[in-house]
């Protein structure tokens, strides 16, 4: 596999921007392999994903200073370079329910799914045998309201330890804490289990269950500090008839959730969501 | 075409109901060509839908008459017998949009959709010349805070003299009357722009748009006295990226509006809907 | 959790059938939870599912009897009854790919999947330790052209020994033989990674990538003497686009074809799936 | 409506391109509102698609000739450069079907559908009713394997004098000559009912039915000279039963076509559609 940078950029919008930063990189000799961009012409912001063959003896540092100084302080751009050889590592939060815990434990050992999964942290012990099976560490904490805040320290603690880059939430069922969120800005990837913003919240089947809707859904979307309403990343929704319980919809729903939180961490980790205000943008 | 008899029936569940009802055509000599039920086990409740053929010379009457008295009652059976013969008859709303008023005047001349359209009513005069085209009486009422009660007297001696069955609101911009509403229980048919719950009210693909969601749908639904909030017959969804403005959510809505609705006309003009409670049974 | 019975039937049509089942069950104080029937008019073909709880004492034996001196005889019934209680036991068959693999172990151990796994047989052996893992017996078997008929008696040798009652192939790279798929009617699943008629065969992405088509598609299918052209179960599609290259393909592919198997196995081992000629009745 | 100028472009793909083009267009003021770009690396073809905001007093041809001259000759570009000011006229082919005709008559009369629609051909008479409606020249013409080409040269003659740029088939039931086709290269697009490449040919509703396939599909494709066997631009699937007969296919197969004609049709005049051999790149 080669190594390739990413480049993700949004700025003030304005004439000639494309050509301003693909001359850079050109100049630099790099062959851009993918570009995409996006204004949006009613907030007048440019948004954009380029991404190019790193050369072997790259000086990273020297790229990223020449950037700043000759195009990103001019153009007051928020920007962000990545490197595919540095892999990125997931903290994956469970609780009881382990199917996307297995769907993720798979993924993780599948050519082109790039990111490490140095460990698993729960609130419940019940998972910690199928971690065992996949040689991944876990870790479990009861958590009560009183002691959430000194649990939270310590799960912070074992993220920075094992240098974990962005967490997921893979049907955690604890609401993390305000000042836990603000550590992780757009680097916490939740799974809600309904076509957000419909059904937010608990029992989200069924309250969809006694509304009686069509059709169920699931959303990923970035942990904020407002529950379930943070920028959403995925959704998916699946079919349901009067003849599916309650315990049917939590069937075909945790199959679309799997499907929606994989796609949600595909693009996360391949650098195709840039994230603005409380919207996404997908590159794909 | 043959005429067919359609039979809905709802009542609290037991056993032998099937064989109870089959037994009764049977001896009747009818060849049941569809028979579906379900049991809400939750509820206790059943509902069942048969369809056969009905006999050229079959006393409609008495056949009643004796499904009352031997069975109907005993069961404490809520029923409804249609006959395919007898073409139901359509009161389509409209306001300036005009994507669904097209869509049903095409469908009124297809083979296969069993409805007659003798009349539109409208709180605009913009599509006049659509419906005259099509060679459709068409009422145009301005209707105001003031006027609404006898702009809606109006309406409905117009209904009535035109034998409507049932009314289909094709984005039709005003909120009935619950004393209109409560006139044809379950046999007003509404198409709203959004995956109810999700952006109920006005402009939801606004609402969508600003939300940032990533797919976005249209429900119909029966309408009640509570806005958006009545029975759902049918829901589908598409979707959408960052690229799409309000404009494009609008374009692709449409679409589906259309599709969605003509869906659950398609169930309703079919008996295959059940409504119970705020859900419904949809026979497929 | 309850024990049923599950009636599937089909026979020549007439009048009464549904009466005569119903009445027959009725008359036994049978519960029916759920029926359904379909009647292909142009085959003249009646197809029927009946659900039950059976009684604890329930006399299984005389009751097959029973049905079959007064019913099955008379009206030249194909039939056969299940019992929930009695867990169908499926025997796994998995080449190099284990996204299949995976995704059934999973469900083998989710609450709600009433199936036993109790054997699986590779022609590789890079599965073994998967297998390994979750404590699943596993047999490889190198096969060439010229023991592939030896090979087969052993592994139907093993199928008998595990009292194995319909096998999967989860991405089983060897055609079996006319003879061994004469001995599972209907008994074995496959899954075939387009939409098939389209793309039968070799390498069906590499097929869809050169032919440019917007989507792809999976299709769950019983295996007959004919390559990839039995009764099918289920099928589903996801979008793609020309930014897609083979190995997207095959990875956006790999998460459909395990939804769709999955559900042909689900509608297999609950007694949904009545095949006929080269078709299925799905009951859902 | 402001005039945009869109071209498309493609190339052998080396490192600058965008950098080259966007130069151009930079050092000519032009405010590019977006830039989809595709590199094929397999073939080592670059794809590219730059709309941007063409000023009022735009010399077209002079940009036209600095293009070529600069950039277009030494790159070995082959490109076309379009205004939305100019728009596109299509020229509609249908024979006794009348779905997709309706939906596009309405479409004619959108905002947002920027095509003119000067004429309708067809082998029957019996939608000249239609057209007249909507006020369209109709043009009926009775096709025998011996008048074919004396048709085709009085259809040619129509669409010329009528200063047709693209061609629809409508469900037009008679296959053009490869002559014909070869006048309006990638400028003829065709609905076929059925997800190509299965079943392609007559009858695909009926083939799907004998097939037992729980999925029909529609595509959109330009018409070469191997029959339904062109560029795709667009497919879409519905799913169906056992239940659904012939009819229902038909029925529900129709609604799918006109989507996917319109959304074929909309890529193609909002010249979205770069086709390239036998494949198309779709900017979205």
């Amino acid at each position: 596999m080669s190594n390739r940078a990413i480049l993700l950029i949004h700025c003030p919008d304005q004439k000639g921007l494309i050509s301003i930063i693909t001359k850079f990189l050109w100049d630099r000799n790099a062959n851009v392999v993918d570009l995409d961009e996006h204004a949006d012409t009613e907030l007048g912001v440019f948004f954009c994903r380029v991404e190019w063959e790193a050369e072997d003896g790259l000086d990273q540092k020297r790229l990223e200073e020449q950037f700043q100084a000759e195009i990103a302080d001019r153009y007051e751009m928020i920007w962000k370079v990545y490197f595919t050889k540095d892999k990125t590592r997931m903290g994956l939060f469970v609780s009881k329910s382990n199917h996307c815990l297995y769907d993720i434990l798979f993924r993780a050992q599948q050519k082109g799914w790039p990111f490490e999964l140095p460990l698993i942290i729960s609130n419940h012990e019940s998972n910690q045998q199928i971690a065992e099976r996949f040689d991944i560490p876990f870790f479990a904490f009861e958590v009560t309201p009183e002691n959430r805040a000194e649990v939270e320290k310590q799960q912070i603690g074992l993220l920075q330890e094992y240098q974990v880059d962005f967490i997921v939430l893979a049907r955690y069922m604890q609401i993390l804490s305000p000042s836990f969120v603000k550590q992780f800005p757009n680097q916490i990837i939740n799974i809600h289990h309904s076509f957000l913003p419909a059904f937010p919240g608990a029992r989200p089947y069924h309250q969809a269950y006694e509304r009686g809707v069509k059709i169920i859904g699931a959303t990923s979307h970035y942990v904020t500090e407002d529950l379930d309403a943070g920028p959403i990343i995925e959704q998916d929704v699946v079919k349901i008839s009067h003849k599916d319980e309650v315990a049917d919809l939590v069937r075909k729903g945790q199959d679309l959730e799997k499907i929606v939180l994989s796609r949600a961490i595909w693009a996360h980790i391949h650098r195709k969501v840039l994230p603005y205000g409380n919207k996404t943008i997908i590159f794909d």
